[in-house]
């Protein structure tokens, strides 16, 4: 018999298909899944998006206004118009506002800023001046300080140590910063530390103004008198309402005075337009800044202290506020004890048509399709919480206090939390815990890609191909790598303060912008240059949606540790690597002080401080922490044997087997927490992420370890190895204690 | 006995040097020539250096221009004043100058570029507006286009590539390029290839403007009106009067009609001020230029094409004008007919207190000092000669027809060339025949730096440390690798040409600038912002002076084989290291095509042309260049013994044998020459150092094989691999000629 080329393609269509399995789920789970999974994904619709997100962003809507009451009480309503159990949760807390904003160049020439977004022809929202909040940083001190000013790049302690080189202190003067590689919170606190008094923060052309695009309304960046809001908390401290650390801020909680409130800033600080910026940069002298120190701005960038000197004076309302937090609950038919938990913000520091309403819309649209679902006979085994926060922009306020408040119920009961921000258009972004790695891989395999028509996770993997990352890895590996999370969004009391794994998801990279915190991010922005027909909002929805059923569904919590253990391995390696390089700096730094090379290369007409002989570092022993992640990985690797082996025998996954593994699955991400937290900062009691004491965005991993490296405590990074390695211990432990009835 | 720390630093103070060796010299000889060294270098007076630096820029001396051949006559009478044999010749070279320039934005807002660098108060040379040439590209044929705009950042070959993926053609366009990264010919010339009928130059603020630092007069950058002059002579194909390849411009050569003159633009080509690009720019549509080709103006970078149209209008005066080398010879006591070549250019597109007269007036010390030496009784072995050459600027004119007219006398005689172009202040650079390396550096160690009063060498070495490059080698190796000469500059004709060892020197790094080839350049400039003070010129006088001392002075001519065989092993690894590569880019790409990952990661809003499969190169046999690299090495290895040998035995440097070991030294970089050329440049004899067909300026060493590789000529990188080994085998069989009579 002669085989044709449609007879082979014949048979290959023809073939069975390998009987598909799902991490967590019996056998003859899956299919059931599948469908259900598939029935949700239809749901999602682009118009609603749009209805929502068009809704929301109507109006300004930060904490205390009158519109973001108002949105708590639309989508309290939705949730209940969809049959769904609804709650709204309300907290008390400080949330300061501007009263007074001053800054004037007083020398060589006098300049006030203007301080203020001008109305955008043809853009409506542009012109609700009455509701928009003053441009400011949320949590500055009050303070009038009159002093030279001095240039400090992005204001990280790197800068710093760029300008001891240069010769120059900021001690008792303003510093002005660009926004960018940190969070901002972290510039003032920086400055503060090194003695200056005041702290302004431009956004230059070069981050996200006419460098990088046209500016709006002709494009979608930053216009010259754009500025970016935000809180200037320090939360790599502790996020939420400064004056309840570890609390609810309920109506009768303890309050600290004002005054003992660790996380307000210690200068004042305001954040300021371009071309307010400008006159003031341009009136500096001193040395030229270094190359990766200049913008975009026509004028050769300088370093100063002075001639320019500025003033800044600054008061502030330290009323409280109250926040919404709305509440849907879907009660899980099997383990209504064991909680999947979905959130969104929904307060905005303007319109936020961006930032948070294309991510709430999302969330709204994921309850719809599951009150639809509940409708069509679908029952989640575990119980599910919708959740669209108040207050995330000033402090993370609304998640942060609602699950200090529940913290005791949540430590038992939460299996994940699924965050998302904003949305936008492009590639799927997943960071967060590794134990969810698996499962956001396989859920990202499932979403179709709204462009080109591949699976999510397909294009993403073309990205990092074409991008130059590992690609042998990238072609072999199962999963993708998932990145750890540092802070700025809700999942952050969730993860490092409670030990919940959680999840952050967005789609971006090809919706670039320069609206953030700015009265442009509206409805017409969005509509013109980001996710315009919503696309991307129906494939989050999808995207988060679907981990929800599958983290709700699955027998067995679907966690995987091969994943984590990975992470830690290269976590240990790039610490060790970074003690090592540490070292070899300091005595390659020291022999070349000693050969006079800074000596010979210092330029008379520009000169720089030369720098001084530095102890080399002691070697740290991190045998420790190899043996426990040697543990850790052949606990990992006997989990995942056990519960394969499980699922693939339907028998395996009896009830109270199946009981017993997922209430102790629930603590292996919590035995990664100590209840003292990270050096200097017992709030953050996730010992493998954390945000950076000195990036606040930026994750630091392995933090306690690798941040007394970073800032050369030697001591103090031998001190936290063995503790970090008997956490490592300590989850390895509840692995193996979740295997143990799988088998 | 009790020794004191004075007795043991006394001790060591006391304790006799190791006897000093230099290279060449016999035992007997070091001492005396140390000491005659030691005697020139406190003759260079850094008053002298200024007075003739002022004197040869107080007006602008563009060839052809009555100042141009009144400096010619200066420096023959300084000559003649100190006693030595000088001499004026003249060569009729083919020179352009403009009669009309008009640009204009025709489309989509009128705007008439100014082209004209205005007065600056306080600086007088400014004012000579009588004296000035226009702002205009040399050889650039006339013309009179009119069509849309595109920006094509440098202009390389590497951007039209850019361009091809962003889907976008210059063909029938005029192209706007920056001035870097290139020689300036290259830009037209590709976007000729390409099919533009016109293109522009503009000096970018990010490369030498305010980006930089403050501009001129406030500081040394250039203003928003500054303009780079400069020729597009398509010198990588030859260099000289584009109507005499080859042979001196004499005025009974046989000359080209203008219309067969190679060198000549295919298009018209003008430079302008950032002043006048940014119009041009500001009005371009299309794609977003990518982050790397934006510059400094406050601007969104596009690339067009359009709506911006531009109309380009020129034309020269294509007249002849004359040229004045000026020559001293000082002839040698024992090898006349060994010549040690010094030399540096005196015409200038502007004033040139720069480029050329502080380079300029150190050839004029050093030749005060000769004189001053002889009439000590100082007798250098070899004939020196001291060459002040017109028309660098146009095409390297004056020492291309020089070494042109006397090839032959050259290819018999000459022992090396010494070139500078200008100075400034910082550190050495030092360019040439790894010949040379050897002999450089140990002047490089006599030489006391300004600034730090460390050796130059020294100093540069800390820099490089600094820097980072490879500290190890740094530290251990004997000497500091001397880098590769590309183009740009006299000694082009002696090394590409003649197969002449050639040396190029100056200091600089600490000077920066961006006045170059504008009127800006100017004795007011120098004197406030480079080496102010002249000590550097200084400098240079004496490291170059020394050179010429050594290589006259010495019995054996101090070549050394052990850096060449050295550096052609590096050029032979990076270009089997490029092959290797281009073979895996081409093989990645062809997978991700394959894979989709071009389409996936396409951007429908901003889409980009899909690259198509390639074929894979062959994998080149490297084989007879590995064996050829290896018997060059043993030669060196062998040559050295041999030179050390004889040197240490007085008596083994008798003259008969030595004078027969010099003869046969002077052909050994005549064996790397092949009087065929390289590949589509016959002009080009050197088979190890090239200017890059595509960059102009910067060197490409093995040329032959590493063009063909990265023009992807498979089949022509297969012939040149044997045709240069060959060379590398008759090097090696000249070096083993000339160590026969050493032995």
């Amino acid at each position: 018999m002669r085989l044709t080329l449609a007879c082979i393609a014949a048979l290959l269509v023809c073939a069975p298909a390998k009987p598909q399995t799902l991490p967590g789920f019996a056998a003859g789970s899956v299919r059931p899944e599948l469908d259900w999974e598939a029935r949700f994904r239809v749901i999602p619709d682009a118009a609603n998006l749009r209805t929502y997100d068009q809704r929301l962003s109507a109006r300004p809507h930060h904490v205390g206004s009158p519109y973001d009451k108002d949105n708590a009480d639309w989508i309290f309503s939705l949730f209940r118009q969809w049959g769904l159990d609804a709650r709204i949760e309300t907290f008390d807390v400080l949330f300061p506002t501007p009263k007074e904003r001053v800054l004037e160049l007083v020398e060589p020439v006098p300049f006030t800023a203007k301080l203020e977004e001008p109305v955008v022809g043809g853009d409506p929202s542009t012109e609700q001046r009455a509701e928009q909040l003053p441009t400011y940083n949320a949590y500055s001190i009050d303070g009038d300080v009159t002093a030279p000013l001095v240039y400090v790049n992005y204001g990280v302690p790197d800068d710093y140590k760029e300008l001891d080189r240069l010769g120059i202190s900021v001690k008792g003067a303003i510093v002005i910063a660009r926004y960018g590689s940190s969070w901002r919170g972290t510039k003032p606190k920086v400055a503060a530390e090194h003695g200056a008094v005041g702290c302004l923060i431009y956004s230059d052309p070069r981050e996200d103004g006419y460098f990088e695009g046209e500016t709006f309304p002709a494009g979608p960046y930053r216009p010259k008198d754009g500025v970016q809001r935000g809180s200037v908390m320090d939360m790599p401290v502790y996020p939420g309402d400064p004056l309840t650390p570890g609390i609810g801020s309920t109506p009768g909680a303890k309050r600290l005075p004002l005054s003992q409130a660790e996380t307000l800033t210690k200068i004042p600080v305001m954040p300021i337009s371009y071309a307010d910026a400008q006159p003031l940069l341009a009136a500096l002298g001193g040395p030229i800044a270094p190359e990766g120190w200049r913008g975009a701005l026509p004028i050769t960038y300088r370093v100063g202290p002075g001639p320019a000197k500025v003033r800044l004076k600054l008061s502030f309302d330290w009323g409280t506020k109250t926040l919404y937090d709305v509440i849907a609950q879907i009660p899980g038919a099997q383990y209504p004890d064991e909680w999947v938990i979905r959130g969104n913000h929904h307060d905005a520091w303007v319109n936020g048509a961006e930032d948070p309403s294309s991510g709430a819309a999302s969330v709204l649209e994921e309850a719809r399709g599951f009150a639809a679902l509940l409708r069509q006979g679908w029952r989640p085994k575990r119980t599910v919480l919708f959740c669209v926060w108040d207050g995330e922009e000033p402090g993370l306020l609304g998640s942060t206090e609602w699950a200090e408040q529940h913290a005791a119920e949540l430590t038992r009961k939460a299996v994940a939390y699924i965050n998302s921000d904003s949305n936008g258009r492009g590639y799927l972004n997943m960071g967060g815990s590794q134990s969810l790695e698996q499962l956001i891989n396989g859920v990202a395999r499932e979403i179709t890609d709204p462009e080109t028509k591949r699976t999510v996770w397909s294009r993403l993997q073309a990205r990092l191909i074409s991008e130059g990352a590992d690609r042998q890895e990238l072609r072999s590996r199962a999963d993708l790598r998932i990145s750890a999370l540092g802070s700025g969004s809700d999942y952050s009391v969730f993860l490092d303060h409670l030990g919940i794994p959680s999840l952050n998801l967005g789609y971006g990279g090809e919706d670039t912008g320069g609206i953030y915190h700015s009265i442009y991010d509206d409805f017409y922005w969005y509509t013109h240059f980001s996710d315009t027909d919503f696309a991307y909002g129906r494939a989050l929805a999808q995207t988060a949606g679907t981990a929800v059923m599958r983290l709700a569904g699955a027998e067995l919590i679907p966690y995987d540790f091969g994943g984590l253990s990975d992470a830690v391995r290269r976590y240990l390696n790039e610490v060790e690597k970074l003690a090592r390089d540490q070292g070899d700096a300091v005595a390659e730094r020291n022999r070349q002080i000693l050969d006079g090379v800074f000596a010979a290369t210092n330029d008379p007409r520009r000169p720089k401080a030369l720098p001084v002989v530095e102890q080399v570092p002691p070697t740290l022993d991190f045998a420790p922490l190899e043996h426990a992640a040697g543990l850790l990985q052949t606990a990992a690797e006997r989990y995942r044997k056990a519960a394969l082996r499980a699922a693939g025998d339907g028998s395996k996954l009896a009830e109270a087997s199946t009981a017993q593994a997922n209430a102790k699955l629930m603590l292996v991400e919590r035995a990664l927490t100590l209840d003292s937290g990270l050096p200097s900062r017992p709030w953050f009691k996730h010992q493998i992420y954390a945000p950076g004491l000195y990036t606040g965005y930026g994750v630091k991993t392995l933090p306690a370890v690798r941040e007394s490296i970073e800032q050369k405590q030697w001591d103090e990074a031998a001190r936290q190895i063995p503790r970090l390695a008997k956490v490592l211990e300590s989850a390895s432990q509840a692995i193996d204690s979740a295997a143990a009835p799988l088998k």
